[in-house]
């Protein structure tokens, strides 16, 4: 709990939130937007160690020092609006991780990028499944959208990231089914108590790329040369194709 | 619409609804049982070709040559309960279709079970993608379990199909992922307006499974004996694994 900068006379002189002013003293003061985005920070907090039906507005009022109806005032909407701004500013958070190293192989690039991302998991596990399972009481179309949007841009970034303009139907398929894998991945990692090491986990994604684009081309031109150069690229270090290729019965 | 089986002199004298005789009369009358599978089908068909959420519960009356109460009487839930049973229904009629056929090379019985998923998929368009999508207003952690409950018999049998009988946890995040690809897969050729040729996507499928398979086995000695027998058994016909080591470089 943080120290209340309140004394004997009464609360700081701190600049007013927004609306009247609340009856119970010794609650802190903060600026309107820094309000805001505590409450949020608060938020995301206590939906990511819980599941969002878990989570009421009390706690969040609680855990922020503030009251609920301080609260209701900068989300109107209550819990859902809350829970909705929340998720927001994880997508965000999340999106910003997809930045792709400017060194290193494909491979690795590949690598570090799913380093971010599992970082992101483990910070958010209880939230991040909650919302990609799907059937939680705070689902709507619009976090839905959310979640959508966060895919959106991972698609795109992939896709930028193996050097396509204008990727056909089978590459994205490709890259969309891999990024259903990685979700499904990072699920199944929380759900084991997170048994396997990531760094294991993320490795086998890396592989399932090149594996996943390795059946993409035997039926797509463009994905055959976008594999080709990532192989090129790559070099002989890992020689992650001779690996697939001596498991696939080559020499 | 049926011809319903009233004279001048007012219904048939058949086995009675439950609770009182609805008042309009010219209802056609069924036996309880048979009601209650009408109903579920009628649903299906309107769920199956429009979202849920436009789905009202006067559409499958109406469709159904029923009364509103009457639907009612065997669905005090309403909608949400008309439509969870019709989902149970389309989830049993779905895992049934996961029957392997007992002949043919593990990729023909694999493109088999897929041909009949794909024609689930057709059939139930609507209510499949607006299931699997999430953030529909009739989901529930209750549909959401029903949904988990095909992705585990569709686990459980492809685990029987690769003869394996103790999977351990990358076998299993294998079978999950591929599952999550062709969940993803369907979706993505819906959205398409099926413009990608089935038999197509079935092979892509397929493949897949080869490849991301060869990519677990990379990591783990259980999938890597899985795999080698498969490869044998698919024989030198198609020779999916030639066609993939071609690719990654291979002679």
């Amino acid at each position: 709990m943080e120290a209340r900068p309140t004394t004997a006379a009464g609360p700081a002189p701190t600049p007013a939130e927004p609306g009247p002013r609340p009856r119970r003293t010794g609650y802190r003061r903060l600026p309107v937007e820094q309000r805001r985005e505590q409450l949020i920070a608060v938020a995301l907090e206590l939906f990511a160690s819980r599941p969002p039906e878990e989570v009421g507005l009390d706690d969040v009022a609680e855990a922020a020092g503030a009251s609920r109806p301080l609260v209701y005032r900068y989300f109107a909407g209550g819990k859902q609006q809350l829970y909705e701004a929340a998720l927001r500013t994880a997508a965000d958070e999340l999106t910003s991780r997809f930045t792709v190293p400017p060194s290193g192989t494909p491979s690795e690039q590949l690598a570090a990028v799913l380093d971010g991302y599992f970082d992101f998991v483990a910070e958010h596990e209880a939230g991040y499944s909650a919302l990609l399972r799907g059937g939680s009481v705070v689902e709507t179309a619009r976090t839905s959208a959310i979640v959508d949007d966060v895919r959106r841009v991972a698609l795109k970034r992939t896709v930028r990231h193996l050097g396509v303009r204008e990727p056909g139907p089978r590459l994205t398929l490709l890259v969309r089914s891999w990024i259903a894998v990685v979700e499904g991945a990072s699920l199944s990692w929380l759900d084991e108590g997170r048994a396997l090491p990531v760094v294991e986990l993320r490795d086998w994604l890396v592989d399932q790329f090149t594996a996943m684009a390795a059946a993409t081309a035997l039926h797509d031109p463009q994905t055959a040369e976008v594999l080709a150069g990532l192989l090129a690229l790559d070099g002989p270090r890992t020689d992650r194709a001779g690996r697939l290729r001596a498991v696939l019965g080559g020499q």
